[in-house]
């Protein structure tokens, strides 16, 4: 990706849903919303909202169902907007060019980077937008889905163009992984030496062929990439290994006796 | 992206729920699957299933839960998998460093159409997966979600994650455009020459500065990228304007008499 943009742009695009009939829809729309950093949602024309299955749905997204605006037409909705953008799954009479969601997403976040208004409009689980609402687009995106099946449940495909718009904003993981440390060579070098060593000790590795089958243990390890902490597991295991299959160690007198 | 991969490998990619709590979600999931290609779902101890709720929600993707494998363990569903990719929004000890769908999903192709298993692996939906089941995943991926608000619908992870796959592979949504060829650089000189002649001849073009009303009208008609018929149309229109304006023209004899 050639620009990332902030996080806080998401909250500025407008998501429409028209006519939707099942109120579970709007609430799974309004979760996925959340979930993506989106939180300004229309309605135009709800067949049931509110509705507890709306709510039931959400999960902890009511915040967005409690704000949601209500419109009887869709103009209303597209007050104030600059770019319209239809999702539709199916061919269009006289459009602009359909494009994909990866490929507008930028575009879309760069307009409201600059306070020009965004909303992205869904039509009824049926049937889509209609003609009449398409008109009203100056951009189309459609899914890439299985031409055998394309249709995608609506609070999915909200959750797949909203996932979209999001994965070109600057995030990372960071907060989700541990830091381990990796081994630096010397402390690798020093294992192997430990590890060829013991498996002499053990007549693991004879005397004909034993570099071989060293390289194959390196090969191993290096695709690990050992981490500090592995190295002193590993060593520690080396360390019981050879102090088990050693003799006991005879005293210092015994020595001496010798 | 580098590369793109033929859809025929997603068919290929494995699909695993363990201990889904809702039926609607394993039908939910199989909808997703079925939109982006995947056929094969395992599930592992699903508290109801069959169930009608499923079914309703898998829409036309009845067959893939037909043909859903029911396993009483983790262990069964994984038998014979290569690559186990486990999706989790929580921190995490001791794994694997987590990384996005995004960045994982070519690698995952890469596996699949070298033949190499690939099963996709989400948890319950209270709690995702357990750190037992977190232990058996080579590979963790995470959505990058709103932090306040960070756990997705478990039916809507499966698309998100389906989708970035498919996104990776070779689509184009060529079949869902209209093809309207382009107007030449000529026609659309011809077009502007015109258009000039009508703006004299209706008195809108004023001697003082035509030019630079006449580079703002070039300028919104190159944004428009014009298509053939539309200069037809717009032609069309500029003629019916110089008829209307002008007087009725003159016969050929009463020229004669000037």
């Amino acid at each position: 990706m050639n620009n990332t943009f902030s996080t806080k742009i998401l909250s500025q695009i407008r998501v429409i849903l028209s006519h939707t009939s099942h109120p579970g829809n709007i609430g799974s729309t309004a979760r996925a919303m959340k979930n993506m950093g989106l939180s300004s949602l229309y309605l135009v024309n709800p067949k049931h909202f509110p509705d507890p299955h709306a709510s039931a749905l959400a999960g902890s997204a009511a915040d967005i169902l409690e704000k949601a605006h209500i419109c009887q037409t869709l103009d209303e909705a597209l007050e104030g907007m600059h770019h319209i953008v239809g999702v539709s799954a199916r061919r269009r009479e006289l459009t602009v060019p359909i494009k994909l969601p990866r490929e507008l997403a930028p575009e879309l976040l760069q307009y409201a980077s600059h306070n020009e208004n965004v909303a992205l409009l869904f039509g009824t689980e049926m049937s889509g937008l209609t003609s009449e609402e398409i008109r009203r687009c100056n951009h189309i995106i459609s899914i890439a889905a299985n031409p055998e099946y394309p249709s995608l449940n609506l609070s999915q495909a909200v959750q797949v163009i909203t996932y979209e718009l999001r994965s070109h904003c600057d995030i990372n993981l960071q907060h989700l992984n541990e830091n381990h440390p990796l081994a630096a060579y010397e402390d690798i070098q020093r294992f192997y030496t430990h590890l060829e060593e013991t498996l002499i000790d053990l007549d693991f590795l004879k005397t004909d062929n034993p570099k071989k089958l060293m390289i194959r243990l390196h090969r191993l390890f290096n695709r690990a990439k050992l981490e500090r902490n592995e190295i002193d597991i590993l060593r520690g295991i080396l360390r019981a290994a050879q102090s088990f299959r050693r003799p006991p160690r005879p005293l210092a007198k015994d020595l001496s006796e010798e």
